[in-house]
């Protein structure tokens, strides 16, 4: 049970944190692109260690969606851990449209740090982008844990595979690559990117599942998921 | 009390160097937001394995708040660690001060790199971001460190939570998290950053605070500090 | 042989997503310079630790020529390697060429991202500097992978010089040192980036066997590859 | 007699690299003082890992210093050093002189990224900065590095504190720190740098000394080196 709490408090703070970073700093004058891109990749660097020995950190339903098919946890776990995302990316875009209204903070981004697509890119290439880069999150992550053997770099690789996703995607579709990242700032800011947060729902899902494809084969599958493994659901 | 010296360098080394990238070079033309909040994270970075052996390199009241709720030193050590700090980052501010009195160097912040809120976001803005942004910092601290098995990248995941930190608050109150940034600064700029500097000691605390309650929460109390945890006053 | 696959999928994912981060936004109001380099640098990051264990992550033709001069592949590998590289090259190249038609993208290079020379340094200046920021990636690569006792740390090194050296090279040719990367592009760009491309083949090349040079001279030859070797070829 | 030519050739990355990104590109439109200082970083970074279990990887004669001072290295070592060190920045200068004559490049700096005082930062507070600056690079160099139980991490830690230094100070002297840095370009710039090399070279050679000093008094003086000191010459 605390793993899913973890899930909730995790992903609670990747979008607290990081969407807010956009919120409050994307303008070039302030953090920039590459400043949102680092406060992405950096949080959960730290998440990673913070929350992963307790429940994997997936915080993330298309790295939970990659962990299940890969059997890395089972489908108990996966559905509280779904429902334990989207209600931490609900909560924090929550506060974060407290902030902008009763902490009197000017949104930047004009629309909660949401994702869309229509300005930079339509829509086949916002799947395709989405689909590609969550096939490169979900992969590394799987590679990097799970197994035996796996180094202490594993929540850095994890962290700075995300800074890079979103040094790609920023400027196309603000990058969401994280169902539960896209759906909590979309309720609230309504509008198209409400209208169009079913892109940011399936291509993550599509590329996790891919993901998961690419490190079964590249890898094999284990035999049986091992005590050490910071996937693991024995913490619930 | 080798211990109490290395948190009054290591506090000092954070406020002069990071607090002081943001006094010669927080114009965008020069290293901007994101130099700053890599300054702060980079600079912990260093001192985390520099002086963590010695101290456990808190640095900071707020850290040493929560390690003390989660039992990690005793009343004793952290009143000392404490004033140590305190004493630390007046010294830094005393030197910022003489770099732009001595050294003749522009003050780019205005204020000597003081915290404040007002510009971006209001008061309770403020409280709700300096919380949360110390509980993310005490939580990854706590969570990193005194536990066995803590992989050498404890003091990288310390460092770029900072950096992620700064990244967030530097558009909004410039970040404190840390009642020692805070105070020195404000003591040598005086005006509004010094009758608001209160703020930046009262909400730091109350995040460390939280922080270490979740940490329990989390992971549970341990029974006994070990003999590994960088965190134990035993270099005292 | 899943070895010759991670090898195309890895330089495939170099190509696609960090000659992709230069053509959504190597404008300076996007992620500018150090964008790009540190998208070079993390995706490595990330690779080396996701498919590093199949086939040592070369993803770079200059890699494996080195890695064959210091004797930690065999030529039937490196053949294959170089099929894998520069196949992946050229999808990731289609593929990037499609965003910019069936994706609606702005190419903000106006060359596919391809390397060229001429505008900011010429063609002696681009050799001398191709050379050199290779003899540095592989001088690099080959001192920590492949020796008993490499540190979690390798992947890491080896993702963060790709990015130093691109924040070196970027403003000279866009920085190649990987023929694999200059080609893919070149092909769809045409023109004087085609006409060039021999430069960013046979300079990193050259670079490359420079740096085994300097690596067997300075850590001496080893006696023959042992198995935890992540260079090794024996997951072929 | 390695460790010596492992030294030369890493300075010689050092500064042909690092001080090359800001010849290359410090202009804000290029990679700025951010990336500069994270050029710095990430070389010496990469080098810690490449020519460490050589040299030990000082490339700066301020370091030294403070390993001679530290007892780690005897006096012969050190001599050995210092004349590689500045060998290795005066051939690297030379090299740098030639891009922008033979090679056709701007020299963005105007001074071939040689540092000085004058324009930001009075002669005061350009020793004091330096002195402190390097005071900092030299006790975490030497804290993380020389003892059992050095982490895996002790390259990260040594090649951020570098990156950290030039946010600091690139905005005021640009940074030295390296006396061997210093003077190759000053050679080559002439004028009011070569004029004030002294600077360079006395305050980083301060500061290394009370680097060396502080670590011996936090962590006391260590019995004698050990066959795993990365710091040792026993290489040579």
């Amino acid at each position: 049970m605390r793993a899913i709490w973890a899930e909730l408090v995790g992903t609670f703070c990747l979008v607290f944190f990081a969407v807010g970073a956009a919120v409050y700093g994307i303008d070039g004058e302030a953090i920039g692109f590459v400043g949102v891109a680092f406060a992405f990749g950096l949080v959960l660097f730290a998440l990673a260690y913070a929350v992963g020995p307790v429940s994997g950190c997936h915080v993330n339903p298309a790295v939970t969606l990659g962990a299940l098919l890969a059997r890395r946890v089972d489908i108990g776990t996966a559905v509280g851990y779904w429902i334990a995302q989207f209600a931490g990316g609900i909560i924090a875009a929550a506060l974060l449209k407290f902030m902008t209204t009763g902490g009197d903070v000017t949104d930047q981004t004009g629309a909660l740090g949401s994702n869309d697509y229509g300005a930079t890119v339509n829509l086949t290439g916002a799947i395709v982008i989405e689909t590609l880069l969550t096939f490169l999150l979900v992969f590394t992550v799987l590679a990097v844990t799970g197994k035996k053997g796996a180094t202490p770099a594993a929540g850095a690789a994890i962290g700075l595979v995300l800074a890079i996703i979103h040094l790609v995607g920023l400027p196309l579709t603000g990058t969401s690559v994280n169902p539960a990242r896209s759906l909590g700032p979309a309720l609230f800011a309504g509008g198209a990117p409400l209208e169009h947060v079913w892109v940011f729902i399936v291509a993550p899902l599509l590329g996790g599942a891919l993901g998961a494809a690419a490190q079964l084969w590249m890898y094999g599958r284990e035999p049986e998921p091992d005590d050490t493994d910071v996937q693991t659901s024995s913490a619930l």
